[in-house]
């Protein structure tokens, strides 16, 4: 295995010391050391969320001011236990509760909501949101059962630039609804990811082939196609988005493309100039636009296509002032 | 070759359109199609830079306010021609001058200075600082041939933070020297690239191997070793700078971790806790920390170790105000 790793069952463990190293703005909880926080802790509504190491820089990345004050790190592609999500909400909570906005997954679901138990013990508030973004984890009849990819990104801006605000729970709550709600994504991959302590892909893409649909770890796609020209895969995954949403007039969108982790940025702008010129065509107006690796899955080969259905108060609180420590670039 | 492209012959031009349709604040330059320009003109002497394509998001993505005013682009790992650093210093150009910081390699050498004869015609003044970061490439005793690497983000940004700040042209390129010649780098590749309209890697690197002091463009190191474990990589690399360097004193420092593209975030941070650890141990401080792709070789797996010797001025002009483009991620 080509990897920089010392021992691959530490991976994470070896990940969380270089990364509160490398930003002094954030530390591992006293109370958890899969819990990563922002020192700095402001009086308003709490934000968190948690999940499964391997999706870099998700979700520890996007621990900053007017985003999330806390999260949970579990081991590859596994949810943190219900420990660590409950250490995170005491972490976060200053008296005005907490907002656990998370990627539906059947671990993570199960975690926070014991979690969230517990919480009540200590008094503190929790409420919940969770992104389901991923078209292609279950028909729109069943919304509420798909997966959380690349798009939670928006819900995390959103609500943490709300609670900034000083807008109650409630409050925050119902904005990070709204923008999962108005959110949707698909993935395609097409080379497999290999898991540091397994050693080996976790699955396998023929050559020549493509995983439309698939998940963010090793999920199987809704189909298994030929792989086309980039101007081909961006037209069908624009579509397949834009069916889903069905909208009966022309729209004011963000567009996110993400890298699964080894994907080129060259191919990402390749891919983002088709789905900016089919968006175009079609009437819509693209207000805000993001390309790089934003929730990626280990190694693979692949990327997402998110679009967010803006209204003036999402578009606002995408602009408000906010620091993704991970993401900080310069 | 399981890539997101279209005519692989042309997918720099696939990406410079995604690009420019994704950023507004960029445009092609209605001069030459492979120059990236800044739209919003400011009044103070331009700073332009170029190169071969394939280390995304360098160049283009270095081209915001406080940062580059224009960049040429040239096809993958190929200098741009002349004409291209002409246009760019055209379009840079505000009567005070361009100042030219590009990253040593023979064509681009040769173009740039090709372009500055042809740039006096038009009156136009340039002056060049060229970066010569990556102690691999050469001897210390001939420094100056040396190549640049991911170091060159650091003349970026602090010759464009001066120029910001209404310097002229001279003390644009006084202080960009100054941080070139405080700056070192040293590369590690595991995993070879593959030029899309190539199709099969451009050279091999053997399982359980690494190519210490790798170049950008699939150079040999200066050694190939057993590839160590994370801890030991990050070791070597950190001394064979710290032996360039030869400080007789604790320093001030920025380091930075850029992977060549494929290499995952997670082991970025994994080398950067120890790199971290083993400064902190030897009494210096460390005061900017930088971890991301932040000048690439296509999709090839492996790293580069930047440190940088601060003083207060580089300091502060890394931390002015600055929009890099295409690393705008929120």
């Amino acid at each position: 295995m080509q990897i920089f790793v010392n021992n691959p069952d530490f991976i994470v463990e070896d990940m969380l010391k270089g990364f509160a190293a490398a930003h002094p703005e954030v530390m591992l909880s006293p109370l958890n050391e899969r819990v990563v926080i922002l020192k700095d802790k402001k009086e308003k509504v709490g934000i968190i969320t948690g999940g499964g190491s391997g999706h870099e820089p998700a979700f520890l990345g996007y621990v900053g001011e007017g985003m999330l004050d806390a999260v949970a790190i579990g081991e590859i592609f596994a949810s943190p236990p219900a420990q660590a999500f409950l250490d995170a909400m005491i972490e976060a909570d200053n008296g005005q509760g907490v907002a656990c906005l998370f990627g539906n997954y059947a671990g993570d679901n199960m975690n926070v909501k014991m979690a969230i138990q517990m919480a009540e013990d200590e008094d503190i508030e929790v409420k919940y949101v969770v992104a389901t973004d991923d078209i292609a984890s279950s028909p729109k009849e069943t919304r509420e059962k798909r997966h959380g990819i690349a798009g939670g990104y928006f819900m995390w801006k959103v609500g943490g630039a709300k609670a900034a605000s000083g807008a109650t729970l409630d409050e925050v709550i119902e904005v990070a609804q709204k923008v999962v709600d108005r959110t949707r994504s698909i993935c395609v991959g097409v080379r497999p990811c290999t898991i540091p302590a397994v050693g080996t892909p976790n699955f396998l893409i023929d050559e020549g082939t493509m995983e439309f649909g698939t998940g963010h770890h090793g999920e199987t796609g809704i189909e298994k196609k030929a792989l086309g020209t980039a101007d081909e895969i961006a037209g069908e995954m624009t579509e397949a988005i834009l069916t889903d949403f069905d909208f009966d007039e022309n729209r004011k969108l963000a567009v996110m493309i993400s890298g699964l982790g080894s994907t080129m940025l060259m191919e990402q702008y390749v891919i983002c100039g088709e789905v900016l010129a089919i968006l175009k065509e079609q009437g819509h107006q693209v207000e805000k636009v993001y390309v790089g690796n934003f929730v990626t899955s280990l190694d693979m080969g692949g990327l997402s296509l998110t679009i967010v259905d803006l209204d003036a108060e999402i578009t606002q609180l995408l602009e408000a002032d906010g620091q993704a420590t991970g993401l900080k670039n310069y």
